[in-house]
């Protein structure tokens, strides 16, 4: 299925302790009823508390026959308006969405405005200096291809190897919005935060493109940046070989257009 | 002051009773700590439940002396995150930012999609059959210039006289989401949405093109269409003649840019 959130009022895709309200708790609890027995979802990118989804893929199984608009419409019925699943497909029994993916698409929105915002305060990062975008794209350019991004990673990260390959990393700017689209083949925890934090600091001018280089050869996250806000995040869609065919409707970053 | 809100959790703009939460409320509150004393607010345009603002116009009467970043930094600090304030701004005590407006513009989003948003839902009303924009655009033009807006206004309207000045009426279309761009010299209660109502009723086409120019000249609400809902609806900005200048942020409709 593809399922949009809005993750303000989530505590991250994740379940937790009864009680704690997260995407996957609500998920699974709307498609059991629909299936009419218990279902665990597995998602394409398990977001944090805060972090949005414009298309998060996610597969279950289960035993009940259903149409694709039955799943669809039933599950939003009993899902809250912060969820939305927007497709269902039957797939092979051996996809994934998590360990099918072979690339999964981020963006990460920076307000630049000297009061903050009201109506985009649970949607963007706020910035009230300017940025100087063309320094940022330089620092960007540096991350893109295959590297140990050790610097990068969440202390509580626990993937077992800490390279990735970064496809593309763009920065686009429109209405007062500077928007950071990343492709990679795999992201490690709170990476695309870590990187926004790397690049936010560089384009405030507190720090010099060269530091982008620095941070990603040191290998030691202790000498990253901030760790960017969550508000900012977004997930946009996850992509899978193409013996698996799903009806997809995100479009990934600009520049696989 | 320019004033920003996300109109979701708010009763709209106006004081009620002790308890209701609204804009008003919550502004007169923040600009009195500030003020160090009761102050009143009047807005441009008094918003309902739902209805957002970019850059709502208020004013109000102070014996405070204060620079004009204290006001908005000291507003903002004393405000919920739903209502930031841009700019502050000392102005002549003839200036009143409803009676002295010469022009209101406002923007109706529609988003059309085959399932229903979790990003959108208190942002843009969702429309879930296409729309045939050519046809909304036609029957748009009907409405712009002087008209008797009578078939447009809620029932509970107060304004003295029916006539309005349309400036001008825009549909765009962006990334799924139609937008309707209006200015005139003034709006009725409800008349946004209840042109919005029309003009959706069209785009569907349960309705013909010439169905906009018969419900004008009825002058007769019960003839109109269905009131479209408060959370497409954003108050953008509010014209003053020259001789008061204001640091306004806000660009009008397309078609004054």
């Amino acid at each position: 299925m593809g399922v949009e959130y809005d993750g303000t009022a989530f505590r991250g895709w994740q379940t937790q302790q009864p009680g704690v309200r997260t995407v996957q708790t609500c998920l699974e609890s709307a498609v059991s009823r629909v299936a009419d027995h218990p279902v665990t979802v597995h998602a394409a990118g398990r977001t944090d508390a805060g972090v949005h989804a414009l298309e998060q893929v996610v597969h279950f199984d289960t035993t009940a026959i259903r149409r694709e608009r039955s799943w669809v419409l039933g599950c939003n019925v009993n899902l809250p308006p912060d969820i939305a699943v927007h497709w269902a497909h039957p797939i092979e029994a051996d996809f994934h969405a998590r360990f099918s993916a072979i690339a999964r698409h981020y963006r990460y929105r920076i307000l630049v405005r000297r009061t903050r915002s009201a109506l985009h305060a649970d949607r963007a990062v706020w910035v009230h200096t300017p940025l100087d975008l063309a320094l940022m794209r330089q620092a960007g350019a540096v991350l893109v291809g295959e590297h140990d991004f050790s610097s990068f990673r969440a202390v509580a990260c626990q993937a077992k190897s800490p390279i990735r390959r970064v496809h593309y990393l763009d920065l686009t700017e429109a209405d007062g919005i500077i928007t950071l689209h990343i492709g990679a083949n795999g992201f490690l925890h709170h990476m695309v935060r870590n990187i926004a934090g790397v690049l936010l600091k560089i384009g405030r001018g507190d720090a010099p493109v060269s530091w982008a280089s620095e941070v990603l050869a040191a290998r030691d996250r202790t000498l990253g940046g901030v760790t960017a806000p969550p508000q900012g995040l977004y997930f946009v869609r996850a992509d899978y070989p193409h013996t698996f065919v799903l009806p997809q409707q995100e479009q990934a970053g600009p520049s696989l257009d």
